[in-house]
């Protein structure tokens, strides 16, 4: 298995078992049991794909937890820079967190030749429905507290800017990981990425009635 | 579905449900990815019963919700008053906790006359590998460092004392699930669970290398 393959695999298991530890997390500040149970099932769905992930990996003789292992700090360092303070920044957090993460891996998805590989990672990118549970509750407590909205924008201002930090921190330290992307596009196929993302984390956050 | 039932299932139910998600926050405590990877899939083991245990109530035309209500303030004032300090004591309480939790359930079970129910909570009771899981790792640690046993045995008759307390709390509370233990035995069959429950909790500790 190539050396890209494999680091993006690793980055994919290692955020999927971060984001299922972190969503168990924050489902402590859960408002009801109703919503603890759903956000427990989405994070489950997480570890489901974590464990998918990890399989898929040890059947190719590679072993999950050194293909994890160089992206363990910058993930954790994004998740303890970004600790919600509340249950709503924590539903920002699973939305805006993961889809942009989600853009961005299935975008680079496009780029790994094996076809079995490619379905695998599509099919963990699948939204566990944390998307319009999400939405739902934060378009809700907006309508009835409208301040919250502004609190809320910023917040998912700076998940993006801590998000970007750390992806910079992978792009440097794995060159296999960058050369995956450079060397299928070139730097205009990078800033249209870029854009892409961009474009589709300020339609996220149209949908919740906020400003990017 | 009978009152006692529909409690025995409710208190199953959110048990798992609360040990899902305190592995996993114990799971950030793990000295290595591995360790947290092998407490993960206990706890997603447990997140599984959990399903399982709603599906039937659901199945049977009982809110999930609703029959877990009653035991939420017991199960959670157990696990706030007895937060691991660390990694050992996190898994003491999973090892030492949910052991005499099942043996509690697992004699109760045998009260249900439902042949679907019983079955049902036999298989939510299987071990999910935690028991030697623990066990390993905490003899590992005080053959290093005997002093930790010390600590460790006065940890686990804490956890005892408090799961007591929030168990005669329950048992107060709710009616029919007392008179389902009290209508199958005599108080001398009461005095045998207890007797029964404190034999396995001692047998559980001698395979520590610790007292009861």
């Amino acid at each position: 298995m190539e050396a890209a393959v494999i680091d993006l695999l690793g980055v994919l298991a290692y955020g999927e078992l971060i984001a299922y530890e972190r969503l168990t997390t924050d489902a402590q500040l859960a408002p009801s049991l109703a919503d603890k149970v759903a956000l427990g099932t989405m994070a489950n769905a997480e570890f489901h794909h974590f464990q998918l992930l990890s399989k898929h990996l040890a059947d190719r003789g590679v072993d999950p937890l050194e293909a994890m292992g160089p992206f363990v700090e910058p993930l954790d360092s994004f998740h303890d820079s970004t600790q919600p303070s509340d249950w709503y920044e924590g539903l920002i957090k699973a939305y805006v967190g993961d889809g942009m993460a989600t853009d961005f891996y299935r975008e680079v998805a496009t780029y790994v030749q094996d076809a079995e590989t490619r379905t695998l990672i599509e099919g963990v990118l699948a939204d566990t429905g944390q998307a319009s549970f999400a939405v739902a509750k934060v378009k809700a407590i907006i309508a009835e507290e409208p301040s919250v909205g502004g609190r809320l924008a910023l917040w998912a201002r700076r998940l993006v800017g801590e998000a970007l930090i750390q992806a910079q921190y992978v792009a440097v330290e794995r060159d296999a990981l960058l050369e995956l992307l450079v060397g299928a596009n070139n730097l205009a196929g990078i800033t249209g990425l870029l854009k892409s993302i961009t474009d589709q984390h300020t339609a996220r956050m149209a949908r919740l009635g906020l400003e990017a």
